[in-house]
């Protein structure tokens, strides 16, 4: 519970403390070493908290002392709290300006065995926009599980989090996951999108479980994983312009699973 | 015609061009004052090409000599070029490094009188990418015609032309345009989005002519603009997750009409 008015300056400490974060903040293959990820704002920290997710320690803007969703905040947290000067926070940052609060906390592990009914594989996907968005509207459409293969950005980087808007905290998350086994175990719907697919996704059965592979923003899903689903499937496009992005095509198809299941349920 | 090999090094009249150049990439009250955009990069400037617009003039950059498809789009132009070193092309530019080539076109104006089919109206968007990305799925669900009230950002800003990827020449776009006026006009299926709206969207007959109404990313569509519209309609969201943004909730709308048309026509 570190109440605001009780957290002490960092002083001593603080060049360490700073380099210490400016290396989560901008190194996936640190953040991977230490197990944790960092959170920037109160929006986030509180999605991680909801989701029983434990802060190891916080770090607190002192120009945010009057902000009563960050005091609320403060009040539900079980760690070590500090004060870091305005001007050292903008440093370490990813965002455009000081957030009221960062905090550090253990990288969430996957804790689940059950098969999912709804699977999102995403393979080498680059964007972080993309990759939070396509996990946003995972936790929104209701799907249970994200796996990545290797290749894809950092899951956890400030910038997934950030378009994520704290669907991180809602979905379990296979990182480094063999997507080809997980396709091929998978009972079930198998979509894989492509632009030219021959199945249009609007004839697929989506109301049972069901796996969408998702492929890098230039390549797309590679002919292997391809080759695992039973046919390649298109979203048809009437207008003239080019294909959606990876993120408006996840969309598209996760949602129409609700579609489906919401006709099917009547 | 510039033939690369003929074009001039901009020298005397750099700076000013700079400055120029500098002034409409930075100002939308800049771009509107002259009736200008500036597009980036050849993809653009090729969309742009393809659907009639004429640059008024390009500058390329010297370190793209031997780009093949920068000599094919050269060879299709009739405008002046100038070589403009890559170092003031980079100080100049939206981009993260500078672009093969830079065209000053006029603002494309809307050129059209019949009713569009499919219209997506936009009250107060203030985030480029979620404007670039709602102009791209607009043009791929075949959507023919996006209004934007005053309060929108400016839709030919060099971050909305990026993330529609050409989707802005596809269109027929309507600056400062009455949503009122447009959405009371309008003759057929009047979709306006909501959180706590009453009707599902998979509900709503989107076959025939339909106007979509999407609203600012914090207020949502306004109350003046909802009680022109015969019901508010909701995204079912069975997940834990947030909302989607604006830009999701587009795609999911405006691809349910291609499903439902492309389920009409059997």
């Amino acid at each position: 519970m570190p109440d605001f008015d009780r957290l002490k300056l960092l002083a001593s400490a603080h060049n360490d403390t700073v380099k210490q974060l400016s290396r989560l903040i901008d190194s996936a293959r640190e953040r991977r070493r230490a197990g944790l990820m960092l959170l920037e704002g109160i929006h986030l920290i509180d999605a991680a908290l909801a989701a029983g997710h434990k802060p190891q320690v916080v770090y607190v803007n002192p120009a945010a002392e009057h902000h009563l969703e960050l005091r609320a905040l403060l009040s539900r947290l079980d760690c070590p709290g500090y004060l870091v000067a305005e001007g050292a926070l903008s440093r370490v940052t990813s965002l455009a300006s000081a957030p009221e609060i960062l905090a550090v906390v253990p990288r969430p592990e996957p804790n689940w065995t059950k098969a999912p009914e709804c699977a999102v594989l995403l393979e080498d996907l680059q964007d972080p926009g993309n990759l939070g968005t396509i996990l946003r509207c995972a936790a929104a459409a209701g799907a249970a599980a994200v796996y990545l293969s290797k290749g894809c950005a950092d899951v956890f980087s400030p910038k997934v989090l950030r378009a994520g808007m704290g669907a991180h905290f809602a979905l379990e998350i296979f990182e480094d996951a063999d997507l080809a086994a997980v396709l091929d175990a998978f009972a079930g719907a198998k979509v894989v999108t492509a632009l030219d697919g021959a199945v249009s996704l609007y004839t697929v059965d989506l109301t049972g479980p069901t796996a969408f592979v998702f492929g890098n923003e230039g390549a797309g899903v590679s002919p292997s994983l391809q080759a695992l689903a039973p046919a390649r499937v298109k979203i048809p496009m009437p207008g003239s312009a080019e294909s959606l992005n990876v993120a408006m095509a996840a969309t598209v198809c996760l949602f129409e699973r609700v579609r489906q299941r919401e006709a099917a349920a009547g």
